[in-house]
């Protein structure tokens, strides 16, 4: 292992969010609220950044090894980090609420411990927002965009942070396409603070959701979250954007050069919305009656589809109360997730295509044991090692959702609330059902239980191996 | 496909089925009940069985096709005419039920649709259980042991009804294997009555409950189920027991041959027990204080422990009743389930055996991507295709799983009851929680429901290939 590239890489992401904690900073000023928290939190990051930086790198070695460590510490070590301000401003007491609080906001979960949001200062709600913004598209990759990096080191970094099955190089240098990637991702944020602003939504508000929206995450600065405006035209906007920020970047840029087939084939592409549509159709069919006709139930169910299928969490309805057909049909959408190489998180539409296509190759195979056939998806086949690493992680993503299902089942909250507040962690959702639900909190939960659900967001944003990888004995082998 | 031969094949089903009536008919005589309602079945049987053997054969081509559609349709014909004899009594008049009923009994579930057990009739209540005793080992496994075929069709049939990822063969011959392992359920069936009795259990239950148990099935004559004998002899003996029938039989059959060593380091034995005793002793920490004391709170978590995971399903306690941490242990080892071979259900130690393997490789190959590794079990590679079908198998199991949660929560029951109920069918259980619990009934769903659970406790008993199989389009195509 490369330990002081991985210092030098990890003394990077400090430096970043030492940076990070200017843009609070600036809110805090505006709205007269104390700056010392921030300031005391980016001297620490600061601090960090320099010691890390002083071993000295003896040889350049950078393999899958490091680059899965250096994305996992990164992870770990930002939330630490990134849990002060919560902790130095007495807002959020507890180290173990606060850093669940920021591993939420990173990983683009949007579980809160918080039951009340309006008493928050703004400068710590504009800190989670951020957290959301930053997590989605990826801190290394933004690191990437803006400072150098060697080639090969950047692709073991790409693919252990870009979620997905295939990592999409837009262009043949790795750092040109995190910058394109980042571009796309800013330029539709703005639109969005635009729309939003438009609509009547405050201007802080709009920064806030827009980045939230970006990110998929569903941080609110409102305790009723969107619900809070009451307002046909943001619900609409909202729905539309969380379902853009759900699909592959690689179909913007397809778009932005014009190979307009290529983007519109997709069968990724195709699939997701082809699930979100469908899902929000079945449900508005199912509280059809409660919402007084189907248009209006459509208002609602695709708002709640397109929140928890791209993995954002937002709502402008208590969905806890709805039926459990609608229900089942909100925890499946929340189990597939949005596409790969989107800031969404859940098991990927890709992988879900990837699976049944599988399944049915495997029926064929039962029929006629001699005859091979391959899995093929946009016309091409798919390597056999693509197709085994996508089946190991669906069943890894059950079994680890098995195991935390039976620790924080230990605080004796019912199955459905248990249940739906570990899947909605690991696929990076934020609301569960029950008391965990969309108007209620994380907070209910045991400490032991919080570290848990931290450790399943992580593992969902990460996708699982790079978080298995720190506790398996080989990595710290040496060879 | 070869219609005539698979037509064949499902008269001689028939013909067993007819001749299946006749225990029930002795009972009825003793009892001094109706002979009626099994002679009616079995003249039905009989005539199906003659028509069946009509069509001439003109060719002999069997292969892995003709093998699935006959084991799938073999089991919906032999369930469609076992209901027969409830409906005919009028003990249980809706046709749904009785379908569900005897489906649940021949796939050795043991979910039951009625509340109160004491007043059925003694002829029928031999029906479920001896429904049970067949359906566990296989049905067309016993029309082998008995009757002559070919070695090829055999071969094909073995695949799809046994139970497991690798079909053991223990001798050269498969017809001399089916005999074998039926011998040693025979034998181990007998001393379990013995046993029985000599606990004080009445012969005719104990009769019943030894058919159960070796099936691994569930059903009792008793709505209580052992709970009601109340003895710390019979629960010994049945927790025992239940464990020894979830054990591959070919594990026997070395016992037998003195090849002791290669039967007591099978890596799925030690799985199994070491599983087995795990979940038992952390239920009984988990429930202490209620049961007073360590040594009988184990007695009752063993039990519960030895029925979910055999997928047996007898129950002792209501462990609806028990806390949550240890609703999840029970839905996990329910999950699981018994060994390969043997004649309980759900995924299979073995399955969950090879999964962890491959999850560990999969670990090792994105450390050092270009090192190929094998998995291996008890000291033989693992060739590539039994990998790849045990990792889509899983999947199939969660995407259906998820599939029938969907449909039967339609029945608004609360999420812990329905997900719960369809794990149970899934894995052929028999209890699941809430009101479909230990004490309960299935009879509070749907008839809609109750098809989806009968196809779900179908689909996991023939491990789902069979079954989905009849679906296929390709099935049906003319070569």
């Amino acid at each position: 292992m490369n330990y002081p590239i991985i210092a030098k890489i990890l003394g990077r992401v400090m430096g970043l969010e030492a940076v990070l904690m200017v843009p609070s900073m600036i809110t805090a000023l505006c709205y007269g609220e104390s700056l010392l928290w921030y300031a005391e939190t980016a001297a620490i990051a600061a601090a960090l950044a320099l010691l890390l930086n002083l071993p000295k790198v003896k040889y350049k070695d950078f393999y899958a090894r490091e680059g899965f460590v250096s994305v996992a510490l990164a992870w770990v070590l930002m939330s630490a980090v990134g849990a002060l301000p919560f902790v130095f401003s007495g807002e959020i007491p507890s180290y173990t609420d606060a850093f669940f609080e920021i591993v939420s906001g990173f990983t683009t979960t949007g579980s809160t411990i918080l039951t009340s949001i309006e008493p928050m200062s703004k400068g710590l709600l504009l800190w989670r927002s951020l957290s959301h913004w930053i997590g989605g598209m990826g801190v290394l990759v933004f690191i990437m965009a803006v400072l150098p990096m060697s080639e090969d080191r950047s692709m073991y970094i790409m693919r252990a942070e870009v979620p997905g099955t295939t990592f999409g190089k837009l262009v043949p240098r790795i750092r040109t396409s995190s910058a394109i990637t980042y571009l796309i991702y800013i330029v539709l944020t703005v639109i969005l603070i635009i729309l939003l602003c438009a609509g009547g939504m405050p201007f802080f508000d709009s920064v806030n959701h827009a980045m939230a929206t970006a990110g998929t995450g569903g941080f609110s600065v409102r305790t009723l979250s969107i619900g809070y405006y009451d307002s046909l035209y943001i619900d609409v906007v909202v729905s539309i954007f969380m379902l853009l920020f759900g699909v592959n970047f690689s179909i913007y840029f397809l778009l932005l050069v014009r190979r307009f087939k290529d983007a519109l084939t997709d069968s990724e592409f195709l699939g997701y919305f082809g699930i979100a549509l469908g899902a929000a159709v079945l449900i508005a069919l199912d509280i059809w009656d409660e919402y007084g006709g189907f248009w209006n139930a459509f208002r609602y169910s695709l708002f709640q589809v397109s929140s928890l299928m791209t993995t954002t969490g937002f709502a402008t309805a208590d969905f806890t109360l709805w039926p459990a057909f609608s229900k089942s049909i909100l925890i499946l959408v929340m189990l597939i997730g949005a596409s790969a190489g989107s800031t969404g998180g859940g098991l990927k539409v890709s992988r879900v295509i990837i699976f049944f296509k599988s399944a049915a190759q495997e029926i064929g195979k039962q029929l006629n044991p001699r005859r091979t056939t391959n899995v093929r998806v946009n016309g091409k086949t798919l390597p056999a090692a693509t197709l085994h690493n996508t089946l190991v992680f669906i069943g890894l993503y059950f079994l680890l959702t098995f195991v935390i299902v039976a620790v924080v089942s230990l605080d004796g909250y019912d199955f459905e609330t248990t249940f739906a507040s570990v899947v909605s962690c690991m696929s990076n959702v934020g609301p569960g059902l029950g008391p965990a639900g969309p108007m209620g909190s994380y907070d209910i939960f045991s400490d032991l239980s919080k570290w848990f659900l931290s450790f399943a967001m992580l593992a969902g944003r990460l996708e699982i191996f790079p978080m298995l990888i720190l506790f398996a004995p080989a990595t710290w082998k040496r060879k």
